[in-house]
């Protein structure tokens, strides 16, 4: 079974709002068991929406299109949908009454406009929308000598579009899938420490095409994401297929691993220091309150986190965290001995088992780009522990991935 | 002249990725005047990217693509632009050159399988990437009875594709539409204090289809973008006829505008404060950084935002604050005095001319949504100003607003 995703609005085709719909009804369609071919987004012009659709009638068995179900004459998608299928539109009174009851609800007279809304194509279903006055279309589309193309049209406000999706659209498609009994999950493991092409390097001949289970690696802000796939009968045959990949892959990467799914190098210190029942505070110096705020993220952080300080200069080292004037006279701000300090300072002024501390950014944009380092220092009753990287790479990820490389000289001292 | 984004990859139709290379192209084609009526995503799959090319080289007069420039065998963008132009591959020597040398540079020997990264469609222009081993493809398609199809293909890099975007495309298509000068220029007037609806209201009637300029607005975690935008002969006309819509709408929204184009309220207070030579500390409990965070990531902000303290909990308050024991045994938590001496402390300790404070949240989700208070806190030598909010809303943008709701403290009080 292929699909395609159509989102339907001027403002998406021109650029004004990001479409973010199109991609969790990907992975929804995918889960299924459903693989997603096309997305197409169409602009408000009646011609072109019903020529998305007609290509898309024809490519695939399922379509998925949001947006344009509202009341005003920009709302093309149930025109659309009867053009496109020669079919015309028709008064639903069950819908009528539900989007009268919610004006009245809202204290509010319906506006004549607001009659379209209950308007579908003939021979369609209507997908109830019990938050919002533009119910969905559910509609069969014949097709000669093949099964029918099945599309759903669902309002393009997220919220609305993700409780029809979950109350009518899933169960639809899963009925509708279940012979085939097939379904798609995924698993990912999170690492830290290297290099893309040379974390491939030290995996064996797992991300290659066609392999089965699949295996993905994607690099966002120095965190690598190996995703595992697999499809099989059942959600248990699933995971099963997968947990030797796993294996493997654990085998192959060790410490390099932080987590799984969704998981964070945060989410990864804090448990572990939550397992310990040990505390930790911050300074921060380069990476200006970008540490902190992913910490106070962690939902469970509450007594394991206790607060940072953020300092931009040397007066504020000196003053607000009490760093010895003397280390700032015999160092530059730069370097291990003012990190250490740092971290020193921090753990001592919140009484906290760890102090983790960022040293300042190497200054200025035109020096040759290996020419400084960050300072990293951890505090704890073990004494202290200093890193330091190379100051190079893209300035859009450099604050990020030192924030990072703190975390993880952390992280690997826990372990 | 209108125009289609097709973006390649299996990552982009799956969901895994959300792609956001669209977007940014779609808005700078709609700035050169030329409208998209499509976004096509296409899974990797050679006849699918065949389909779509040549639909798109029928129905629009430019196509840009990304994604699938890369040498592995999921990488089709070139083999499909040749096949689509009845076309074959050819070897670009000059661009074999150039990514020899760029694998010279990082001291690594060039893969075999790179060698296909300087294959180009027989008949196409190279577009140079100066930072990345795949370069992009520029094509005129010619159709019968009407001017050639134009069609550009970028690597899926963000980073790269804008700046290959900037270099070659853009210029290219600069020429093409010179002759049309038509151009489409937006301008950006950024909001914060009230709820959109109450702000829409304050307006005359400008928020409505049809109106040249249109404006348009959009909310994103409480703050307001009204979006002036004017279709002229030339960017100065756009501009001049523009002015008259933004005169209205600062007129009627008076001090709830903080800010132009991509200003957050961070700039506009850090702008306010270095034009008058002053310093700002902060104290954060509830937000955890996320403001320290936001101030740090202003391009000048070094001599203006002296640093902060995050705290989490009370004992981090006496201890590192050095916020008095007893307006904590007089107060709760949440409280405009413990706020307050948090101000105080912060930019005492600092030696900051102001001293901005967030208390802590009101505990519990399980509360009636309307039980508690946020309360702010600014000290200046003007003295002490506090203002509170009630804690109410959607999870996901209650710390941003909150936030934003100190940092407009401090901005209404530098006006």
């Amino acid at each position: 079974m292929l699909a395609e995703v159509i989102s339907i609005g001027d403002e998406l085709a021109s650029g004004q709002r990001l479409d973010t719909n199109s991609q969790w009804i990907s992975q929804r369609l995918g889960d299924l068991g459903i693989r997603v071919l096309f997305h197409t987004t169409v602009a408000d012009d009646l011609p072109s929406n019903v020529q998305a659709l007609r290509l898309a009638f024809e490519r695939v068995d399922v379509v998925v299109c949001t947006g344009g179900l509202g009341p005003t004459a920009d709302d093309l998608t149930r025109q659309a949908i009867a053009d496109a299928t020669g079919t015309g539109l028709v008064m639903d009174d069950a819908a009528l009454d539900h989007i009268r009851a919610l004006f009245a609800r809202r204290k509010r007279a319906m506006p004549e406009r607001n009659n379209i809304q209950a308007m579908f194509p003939r021979g369609s279903r209507v997908i109830p929308n019990p938050h919002g006055s533009a119910p969905g279309i559910d509609m069969d589309i014949p097709r000669e000598g093949r099964s029918p193309c099945r599309v759903f049209a669902l309002p393009g406000v997220p919220a609305e579009m993700r409780e029809m999706w979950q109350a009518t659209v899933e169960p639809a498609l899963a009925l509708a899938t279940s012979h085939q009994r097939r379904v798609i999950r995924h698993r990912q493991i999170k690492c830290f420490g290297v290099g893309e092409s040379d974390l491939e390097q030290m995996l064996p001949d797992l991300i290659r095409r066609g392999r089965s289970p699949s295996v993905g690696i994607t690099v966002h802000q120095a965190t690598i994401t190996l995703r595992i796939s697999a499809e099989a009968e059942s959600v248990e045959a699933c995971f099963a297929a997968m947990e030797p990949t796993a294996a493997t892959i654990r085998e192959c990467l060790g410490e390099l691993i932080f987590g799984d799914e969704e998981e964070e190098l945060q989410h990864a210190v804090i448990r572990m220091l939550a397992q310990r029942k040990q505390t930790l505070a911050i300074a921060e110096w380069g990476t200006g309150g970008l540490v902190s705020n992913w910490l106070s993220e962690v939902g469970d952080a509450a007594n394991v986190f206790l607060g940072s300080f953020v300092v931009r200069g040397e007066t504020a080292l000196t003053e607000s965290l009490a760093v010895p004037q003397h280390v700032l006279e015999q160092h530059s701000a730069a370097s291990r001995e003012v990190a250490s300090a740092m971290a020193a300072a921090c753990r001592e002024r919140f009484r906290a088992d760890f102090g983790l501390a960022i040293g300042p950014f190497p200054p200025g944009d035109e020096q040759p780009p290996d020419s400084g380092r960050v300072h990293f220092a951890l505090d704890s009753s073990q004494g202290i522990q200093c890193k330091s990287s190379p100051f190079v790479g893209h300035p859009d990820i450099l604050k990020a991935r030192s924030g990072k490389q703190a975390l993880d000289l952390l992280r690997l001292s826990l372990r």
